[in-house]
């Protein structure tokens, strides 16, 4: 299973994408972080990370999206532009016919480091073991959404057996 | 000038479309609501409002897109919504060309009926006696989005002089 996971922002918006075999072995496909100036108009800025998210889908055909949600953070202008860019990468990915999965930060870290409230070093730490890379992935700020790719990666059995159980 | 205003929102995204002409007059072209239920997933949700939206600019052919600003929502699930709808109209408008300004709630009370504290009912009189309708405008949950478009046209020349200068 392929997974594209997007750590939402305007002003920069992680993208990680990871490859989920058996026993739980994740590979790095893909990593970078897309960023849009805050001087440029708000359409251009969200035309850029859908048509950067498109492509993205097009050249590497994810199985799925993951997406960071986030409720809790205290500038409501940054949360609106977080919302925002999710948004769009929602609909670039809903348009491909993929599924989208939200997971919020503290199951990223729970399921990548065992601990819900880790620390940014510690979740960069666990990301580079994972995927056995010599050295932390760059840009540095895409950490996240390679976490949030591999926490999908390994929700993704028990969240298909919930949902088959509820069908 | 036409104006297609939207008054962003995951369940009910109301749509204006209004004709600006000299003194001020403005006529109604379009008033509708789009909707999406609460438990279809969030892509397809967007993907409805963006496709809604991009077969009205089509449709209709504005020149400028008008949407609410919203900061001060209490609800941060449903701002993330309004955000997240307001977005993926701001997309289509980008992609065909058009400008998109933001007016605050007040700001479009304040023009509308020349008080920013103004209530719903005050609204809803102002915009059908503006348009010159004999009834008020339905679906009633539209109103703003024709406020919205007024706000808007009538806010442009203004708008326009203040940019000229500064560049």
């Amino acid at each position: 299973m392929r997974v594209l996971a997007i750590d939402p922002g305007l002003t920069r918006c992680g993208v990680g994408v990871v490859d989920a075999g058996a026993s739980r072995r994740v590979q790095l496909v893909q990593v970078d972080v897309l960023r849009t100036p805050p001087e440029l108009a708000l359409g251009l800025r969200l035309t850029s990370i859908y048509d950067a998210v498109v492509a993205y889908i097009e050249r590497l055909q994810p199985d799925v999206m993951a997406v960071e949600r986030v409720f809790s953070q205290h500038n409501v202008r940054t949360a609106m532009g977080t919302a925002q860019a999710a948004a769009v990468a929602i609909l670039a990915a809903s348009q491909a016919g993929l599924e989208v999965h939200l997971h919020t930060p503290s199951e990223v870290k729970a399921s990548v480091t065992g601990n819900g409230r880790a620390q940014k070093d510690q979740v960069a730490i666990m990301v580079t073991k994972l995927l056995g890379l010599s050295q932390r992935p760059t840009p540095a700020d895409a950490t996240d959404a390679l976490a949030l790719a591999i926490c999908h990666a390994w929700r993704a059995p028990a969240m298909n057996k919930i949902a088959a159980a509820t069908r």
